[in-house]
């Protein structure tokens, strides 16, 4: 794998974007079409065209993309379906390099939408143009601040090993959620919409040998290119990369849903494609959520060195829960050494013999929550017998409180870091998920956690789903 | 079933509370035993009881229980397991008509703690007096704010249906968030611990008489009681209200966390109780999100007239992933009918047929979300093929913007209360689940959806995974 030449660089690195219909009305959708770019410092130029402005976002419209006097890398055309293929018709006329159609209304709506759609096809072919669309948003990158979106994105995104590949818009009215919520980090994503050209199999397969993607997380409604060769790229992919694959239309409803979505037919039944997916070392998902926290355990966790977790909770009912779905999802609970006993007997109280999983809850009438913390984490990070944690955190003491001894001298708090007692387990080759209820009351606790690489979910099961999918991710690829 | 005479009703409507062990120092836990009760207005007397303090909360204190002057009704004893036994003792002498015994330390530490523990026990039983615990903090009523918890509850609890049992302390860090995240309308709550005397069977047949209680929500370790009878009790209920069982120690390291954490010893495998629970007509959930998931959905929504959903998603992708979960639960997708159809093309795009599931994000080129939600849930509101709803609204438009008009004559945006779209919809028997991204950022627009009984979840998948469970529960009902 090389990162000399594939043909989606153009549409990732475009040295400069023509908006075919963008707006000067803040209130449309294409507005923000440039001004995510505009605002946020895409290095290359934008240009904005459209027949009834001469300026927008303090840069010269052109009335059509032929009067734009530079080469242009990559068209976005965002227009109605029925002026679609005359806008292509006047890019193939300046020779654009890529183009990326907005619009829906072609083949996801009956015959007369799959002729225009097959018509611009044969245009493009014959031109050597290749396309993305129609029905998608795309691309966008987060090097370059390249995003194409309807929605105005909150600040630079993060840069992340992480890239998606999507079917349809899921990402748009969510990207702020994913970057800034949620704290993925992003490298790339690509919408493909109907997939009239460009498919799951050439972004699978540029994502495959792309530096800067270290995790792939593909959603899709169909496998719209060749089957076999979409396997092939995915067999080959895995042992390298985790393809985290969200495939939908599972059922009957849904496939039909989807058929009249983005045109997607899936030609195998559900379990074909699954037995697939899993022969291929694809880790295969059903939900947004598990897609998501999987994504984001994949870019923000090294492989694990082994499967047995410490588990702290706040209380004990909790730790038993966490324990079924840590065993379940094929970790197994530590026994941790004599010494690690030993150190914990001191935050404990007297009745209650430290046992993994750990309950934590006792300790609050003794200690302050920052040293329990504290000590638990210095505690399992010595333990060779530990090898990963599971951790509910709270926005109370466990991050925030004072120490026993600041209590004590009436001082005021330290504002640690609150990632500082994970990152000595993390330096120890050991890994780390935590989870809390209640996400919304943590100021910038979260935050600080997953700029250091220590992700926060919103429950124990969502933590130790994840953290086990990473354990056996590391398994397959080590046998494989 | 009649509510004229339990014994629990004496551990929910206490006319007084001695709270052995309560503190005048807030950063301890105990000082919350009395606090919250005294600071949220419960009617009956609550007496502390600390040699060291004459004065607690602007409450005498008093140095032990028998200094009391009144009957005791409910002994809240928060004390070192050493010094429960003594106590126990003065709480025989004083003849208090029930106990709560908070420290854990008893028979889940082995052959010492369980010879206290039966000693407590067999002084109980001589003496007629009736104990929940050890090892558990517990009842709580949102009728006359009997809260016995050892953080503050930041308010008076919203009083609903909803009646919890748990085996252990995993409600006590989370009531709070509970209440007012969750937006969980609770009835009461037991905490059973080490089910010493009162036991899941004893607190099962309580709310399955108890008028205030719509909805059981169980969590255990273990069966405690005569398995038997807990499977008769739980056949008898289920016909009149739903049980959801969390039973958690289901895989062998699960069940070794229980036993030392409760003492709860199972004895039949997981798949024998499974069947069991079924069988008895059991809602059994896995973890804790389905847990206050079927929970919330139960409390808020009536019984489903038929499975027939209709679906509004912000994109065609996240709509074919609902329609996959919707099947998934049982649900059918609708076929709204011809009239409806008509509505809806006025407010989608020329090049959208309006499907279900409708994928409104092309909407919002052409109106504002306002109007769109509003013109939706009238079409669906007056469908005779459209049993129930599920859909995605947002911080933004969706429930917050302007209308059209409003935009269009430039006037400022009626604050309309956020449910108002659905109340109808539901005034005509249709049920509606609803979920948003990014629930952090919607000031007061779930709490408002959720004041007007619609709930909403963080996900499309829980979202239909709660109103399905709703669906089969009422088919199961009415067939049996």
């Amino acid at each position: 794998m090389s990162n000399s030449t594939h043909f989606l660089d153009l549409f990732f690195y475009p040295r400069n974007v023509a908006v075919v219909g963008a707006s000067r009305n803040q209130r449309s959708n294409n507005y923000y079409l440039a001004e995510n770019m505009v605002r946020l410092g895409f290095p290359g130029k934008v240009y904005p065209v459209n027949p009834n402005a001469t300026e927008i976002l303090g840069l010269k419209a052109y009335p059509n993309i032929g009067s734009i006097e530079d080469e242009v890398d990559l068209a976005v055309i965002s227009v109605p379906a029925r002026m679609t293929l005359d806008i292509v018709r006047e890019c193939v006329a300046k020779k654009v390099k890529g183009i990326t159609i907005v619009a829906g209304g072609f083949s996801e709506i009956g015959s007369d939408g799959r002729k225009t759609q097959d018509e611009i096809l044969g245009l493009l072919r014959a031109n050597g143009i290749r396309a993305i669309g129609p029905n998608a948003l795309s691309p966008v990158n987060s090097a370059n601040s390249l995003i194409i979106g309807f929605t105005p994105t909150a600040r630079k995104l993060p840069r992340g090993g992480l890239s998606f590949i999507f079917q349809s818009g899921l990402y748009q009215p969510r990207l702020n959620w994913l970057a800034f919520d949620l704290n993925l980090r992003i490298s790339k994503l690509i919408d493909l919409g109907n997939k009239m050209d460009i498919n799951e199999v050439d972004a699978l397969e540029y994502f495959a040998q792309d530096e800067d993607t270290r995790v792939i997380a593909l959603h899709m409604e169909s496998i719209a290119g060749d089957a076999r060769r979409f396997m092939q790229v995915l067999r080959e992919t895995t042992p390298h990369k985790p393809v985290i694959v969200l495939k939908s239309g599972r059922t009957a409803a849904g496939a039909k849903a989807a058929s009249s979505h983005t045109a997607a037919i899936m030609k195998s039944s559900d379990t074909v494609v699954d037995a697939a997916l899993r022969q291929a070392g694809a880790i295969r998902v059903h939900g947004l959520d598990e897609f998501f926290d999987l994504a984001k355990a994949f870019e923000y966790l090294p492989p694990l060195k082994g499967n047995r977790v410490a588990i702290a909770t706040f209380s004990g009912g909790e730790g038993v829960l966490t324990t079924d779905a840590a065993e379940l999802n094929g970790l197994a609970v530590a026994e941790p050494g004599a010494v690690t006993r030993q150190k914990l007997v001191k935050i404990f109280p007297p009745w209650e013999i430290p046992l993994n999983p750990f309950d934590t809850g006792v300790t609050g009438q003794l200690h302050s929550g920052v040293d329990v913390a504290r000590e638990f984490v210095m505690a399992i990070t010595d333990d060779p017998a530990v090898d990963c944690a599971a951790i509910q955190i709270g926005g109370g003491p466990w991050v925030m409180g004072k120490t026993d001894k600041e209590q004590k001298d009436d001082t005021p708090r330290r504002n640690d870091n609150a990632a500082t007692p994970y990152l000595n387990l993390v330096a120890r080759g050991k890994t780390v998920v935590t989870w809390t209820v209640d996400p919304g009351n943590k100021g910038g606790q979260i935050q600080q956690l997953e700029e250091n690489g220590i992700p926060v979910y919103p429950s124990a099961e969502r933590a130790v789903r994840a953290l086990g999918a990473v354990w056996r991710y590391g398994r397959i690829k080590n046998s494989s």
